[in-house]
């Protein structure tokens, strides 16, 4: 499943990972009912294809935020509420099964790939509030050394562009993130990039820049992806695809653009790599539901574990 | 041996990485110069360690330009006066054993790994005429799909910044490479890079500039190599490192800037994950001698190879 800030979408799936079933709940906040809400979109899902607690082999969670794999653990998930949260252990003690763990991205990055027709290394790009992404390759998510790879939104790209929220300067993510758009645009409203599409097409000039703006950030993350990673194909996701008739033009002439100036990057066939999800995709919860496939367990199910994290050994704020 | 466009560096090494013996010898240009040059150099290596040509497990070759490792073969090795050079089939006629060929960079990085206490994922970060990266992890190259991971150098970080060679602007090489340093100065020299530093010294205000300029384009490559594949840590060679004592607190003086600008900047800590080589370290030598160890061969020894290049098959100028 993938508990989102305001949605938690669940999927059974088959050991081959085809999904039997699938619910959308709305996510409580706060630790015991996060807890609770793994467990009872378990329960529902596990009534409706009729699997005992027995036909469980796994649950896989996908968060927003600092996840700590190996524990089973999520840390800074603000937008649950949450400050540390052992899911694995806390979940897993009702379940009875093992639970995996995995920030969302990554996760979706890893149901990304499961749909792929090849093991090719690729990307998922979420283009959503924030701007991440994650690579895949040969069926595996790569981890890095401290769980940050794919941080393409925090890459500044304009020495003098707009304020990000990390404190750094026309990041990728002042240019395509929802959330910084909706500041940037600064007129309110539910769906502020919907908003800045809509005024653009009437022809307001600030809106028309902001839109310019998501296509050169977009096409920016998708060239750097593909430059330090050069995964063959870039699948973007994330809520601004629920625009994608109209950002998947704009992405496509702004990459395009980039090509005519630069022999090099005509050479990288950008335009050709990249693959926008339909939206509302049920990735983030297909890559989560098959964590259990990908990674080894390394905690005790259902046991109490009161080890410190040590995923991030070096910042002892996050222990 | 890294075969380099003004000098080869050769290395004989024993099976554990220990360097046995080491020559340097000038490079002459074109096809022929450059096959007899790997010959001759791999003779005199094993005539210096009293090898028999039946004790030469295997030969590695670094070399500048796009390589095709499956098939032994460079393409566009423009500053060894060579367009297309089947080096593996050609070199490993004349010398009996498996001939590997890696592109200079990316055999660095794996020499460059193979001296470090661990086999957390690295990069290699090469200064020198261009920019440009290796990534390794557990011992072997992240190749990616088409041969370009790690190409850096080509993420333009400021849009109005220089002119760069692959036609966009403001690339980090434009800050940071050799090359675009010297044509930014202007003034010729052999060495301009360190003209440069000294003119900045004296306090030439253009030479100050440039001068910030490489450690601004040098902390925004590590910072990319970071965010991206989440490396541990980014060892930093290549020519400018002979100028290791004044750029290495340039450099860490523009990572401590960033990261007092944002504390996601700050907690990566990437002040502590630089580790500049010593100037000459022969490191792309010693990968590639490695690359017999790292990767299977996947053409005859020896045997004449008449398929066409399926490397770039995107890309049939290439072939």
């Amino acid at each position: 499943m993938d508990v989102g800030g305001t949605k938690t979408e669940g999927v059974a799936v088959d050991v081959d990972g085809t999904i039997l079933a699938r619910l959308r709940r709305p996510t409580e906040w706060g630790a015991d009912a996060v807890i609770a809400g793994i467990v009872e979109t378990t329960q529902a899902l596990a009534a409706e294809v009729g699997f005992t607690a027995a036909d469980i082999l796994s649950v896989g969670v996908g968060v927003p935020g600092l996840v700590d794999a190996a524990q089973g653990r999520v840390l800074h998930a603000v937008n649950l509420g949450v400050e540390s949260l052992d899911i694995a252990r806390l979940a897993g003690a009702e379940i009875g099964a093992p639970i995996f763990v995995e920030n969302d991205v990554k996760a979706a990055a890893l149901g990304a790939a499961s749909l792929r027709p090849d093991t090719a290394p690729m990307a998922y790009l979420n283009l959503g509030t924030g701007v991440a992404a994650g690579v895949v390759t040969g069926g595996r998510l790569w981890r890095g050394s401290r769980g940050i790879a794919g941080e393409v939104g925090h890459i500044p790209i304009e020495p003098n562009g707009r304020l990000c929220g990390c404190g750094q300067r026309g990041c990728i993510e002042t240019l395509c993130g929802g959330g910084a758009v909706g500041r940037a645009w600064g007129r309110g409203g539910d769906y502020p990039v919907l908003d800045v599409y809509d005024a653009a097409d009437a022809g307001d000039v600030e809106a028309r820049a902001l839109r310019a703006d998501i296509a050169r950030g977009a096409a920016a993350a998708v060239s750097v992806l593909v430059l330090t990673t050069d995964v063959e194909t870039v699948v973007i996701g994330g809520g601004l695809t629920a625009l994608a008739d109209r950002l998947e033009p704009d992405l496509r002439a702004a990459l395009r653009m980039n090509a005519a100036a630069s022999p090099f990057i005509a050479s990288l066939r950008l335009d050709e790599r990249i693959e926008l999800l339909a939206p509302g995709s049920p990735v983030a919860a297909l890559g989560a539901a098959l964590l259990g496939v990908e990674q080894p367990l390394s905690y005790p199910v259902g046991a109490a574990d009161t080890s410190a994290v040590t995923f991030d050994k070096e910042n002892p704020d996050h222990g």
